[in-house]
């Protein structure tokens, strides 16, 4: 650097106490700060090399706070957070077919996913969450409230074979979906997946279309796939062979396949998601909740298949919560496999940002506090007396911390969440139609 | 009642929006209100009736909030607050004998257990607990920080073979528990037990004095039992049986034993626990963190065996936080028996409560809103806009609020917590004793 230079203009400046970049892995800075210009990371450089080369027209300093990517959440039904503890302690097929699917067929409408979907965008802001993979109908809706909140998302074009108040069959679903995202796809903070609900609810047919679609469009297939056990008896039973085997036979499977939840699977399994570059969306709270099972953690690690952590549904969880996710993973899989190294701090915060970005087919724009990456940024305080004494910043924001410990969420380089208030919604309002919601549900 | 009877003076009647009394199992009273004289529950009642029955020198209302019993930490080492995150991800064998305990045997000394326990009774109060189950070195200076904070707890004359900054030997470590307890029974909020630390490190000869000190002193037996499989293999080496079988054959079990962990057992053995009268201190986190294993819950139920929960110490878990453990263990259930009906909120709520109380002796004072025993309490704030909406004030307790919506705690009437702070510690001077330790412990 040239020490005649002038300081640079740029837009922000962060100094926080620690900065844990994702990338490179396992790292914690100290005495670092983080330069944004136009809502792209610029540098990441010492706290003195940063005042003379930088001149910012807002700094912030944290101290005691630690800086890291915003999190992401890699499977969730947004719009499901009005359904919150709406039932729970009821078998799956209980749960499903007297509660969550008569309160669907009667209540979904494009207002009840603008209101549920602006909720869960509240709530994940409030817990350092900058990303989500949604999958819900009425995707247009979503997308209204995404842009009001200012957040990340991946928004699924669902496809089921049955009818509901969105849509009559699978062409009518994709349909609907390819317009909506002709309608939104010139917002740079929203994406588009082709979202079959699940194999068991999807025929052959619209599964090729959506694999040809995926190639032509480049854009990610997120599926529910091996949730329980129950779902592969009656593939077996159905088409002969389990779910993934068909999609596998299909040619669904590769770098562009989020498999979410992906339970139950053999040691021949894991290994083809591995070989076909597959992505696995792990929700641990919600695969523990509906009883599905204990998801095989360690074994994806093992074979090296990218695992991000998503929180499922508020009717399955019913937190859209992140923080819960990661220390719940790093639990089980230590647990699981009666090993207390398995799954580190750092490997979990990494699953929950860069793992999850990677699966997004993002990994160049998000995921990690790289020079060149949006500026989705997340700020936690570990210097609450609760959390008192702090010896490493990594453990404490796994197994201590929670999201209410965020102080500052920004996505693109904008504050979007502070004082544990989301900056860009009227909460007042927001709370009026959660109110009339919650009402219309208990009637 | 008579219409003309003056109401009856009080000190305090509390209006919440619901009231889950635990006794009767699985009610949530909504417009009834709780009378407390003299630290006493007097009367849980309709809010109409309450009116005119008492006359309260203080009355509280909380809409939006429910209230319950405290919270029962069924098993922690409080004083290891102080190791919170220490060391984390490492194998139980290198984080006890490279970490943990050379930072015991070179720092713990009364005023670390001073310190460390008045750090944990703070976190305590804040998260709704008010009664812990405690084993570790020095007990009077825990007592002293208990008596600080206006907790109530059982705190353990702890007994192990070998020599620590505390005491030499067996006989050591009791006679400095019984001249512990001499000092101290006169406390009301200061209960006893006796806490071999485990079979591994407590000698048959030392469990016999034990047995027969337990039944002398009329005060529970409180031990670490099939933590890890380990300790049931080394346990066969040396004694030629399974611990459990070896407190057996010396006479230890019954109705004043807990067994903390409990993580590998055979149907027998939980047979046997069920047919002693035993009770069990889950502790799913720690079991979980330090790679154990999986309690078996459900099994524990379906046998009938009484289980409380209990955090651990924070250099396991990181928290001791119950709304975690409640969250984990229903989660767990669940999911390790693929059947989301097991252990539901209603269950769970009970095990952090009356199943701790029943398992400490101290059913007939703590643990439920009968009228005549104490008035331990904790109010937790539901209407806050992240739990919205809110359809059963008991599952939300479960599975969607966490320690930080907690608003009040009382221990026998007495107000201990309010607004998120502990309200006889002067957090001040702990803030700066725990930071000296902390510089201390990473000198």
């Amino acid at each position: 650097m040239n020490p005649e230079m002038p300081p640079l203009a740029i837009d922000l400046l962060i100094y926080p106490e620690w900065i844990i970049p994702i990338e490179p892995h396992g790292v914690t800075l100290t005495d670092h700060a983080l330069a944004i210009n136009h809502g792209i990371i610029l540098d990441l450089l010492p706290v003195d090399e940063a005042s003379t080369r930088y001149a910012p027209k807002e700094k912030i300093c944290l101290p005691g706070h630690v800086l890291l990517p915003g999190l992401i959440n890699l499977h969730t039904h947004a719009a499901m957070s009005l359904l919150r503890g709406y039932a729970d302690d009821l078998s799956l097929d209980t749960w499903l077919t007297k509660h969550i699917w008569p309160a669907e067929a009667q209540h979904v409408s494009p207002d009840f996913v603008h209101t549920g979907t602006l909720l869960a965008c509240a709530e994940m802001l409030r817990g350092g969450i900058t990303t989500f993979n949604d999958m819900y109908f009425f995707p247009a809706a979503a997308a209204e409230a995404v842009n009001q909140s200012g957040m990340r998302a991946t928004l699924g074009l669902v496809v089921m074979d049955h009818p509901t108040n969105y849509a009559t069959d699978a062409d009518d679903y994709l349909s609907k979906g390819l317009a909506f995202r002709d309608t939104y796809k010139e917002c740079l903070n929203i994406n588009f997946s082709l979202a079959p609900h699940a194999p068991y609810t999807v025929s052959d047919k619209a599964f090729e279309k959506i694999g040809t679609l995926s190639a032509q469009l480049e854009i990610p297939i997120h599926t529910h796939l091996h949730e329980t056990r129950h779902e592969i008896t009656e593939s077996i039973k159905k088409h002969g062979i389990r779910p993934l085997q068909r999609l596998h036979n299909l040619g669904l499977l590769g770098p562009q396949f989020i498999a979410v939840h992906a339970v139950h699977l053999d040691t021949t399994e894991i290994d083809r998601l591995k070989l076909t570059g597959c992505h696995v969306a792990l929700c641990p709270t919600s695969n523990l909740k509906l009883g599905s099972g204990l998801p095989p953690i360690t074994q994806f690690l093992q074979h090296d298949v990218n695992c991000g952590l998503g929180t499922d549904s508020a009717a399955s969880n019913n937190r859209l919560d992140i923080f819960q996710e990661m220390r719940l993973t790093a639990l089980l899989a230590k647990g699981m496999d009666e090993d207390a190294t398995a799954l580190s701090a750092h490997q979990t915060l990494q699953a929950a940002t860069l793992n999850g970005a990677r699966a997004l087919g993002l990994e160049s724009q998000i995921g990690s506090l790289l020079p060149g990456k949006a500026a989705d940024l997340c700020a936690v305080r570990l210097d609450d007396w609760i959390l008192q004494p702090c010896f490493d910043p990594a453990s404490h924001l796994v197994y201590t911390a929670g999201r209410n410990d965020v102080t500052h969420t920004w996505v693109a380089g904008k504050l979007k969440m502070h004082d544990g208030k989301p900056i860009d919604i009227d909460m007042q309002q927001l709370l009026a139609h959660i109110h009339i919601w919650r009402n219309r549900l208990t009637a």
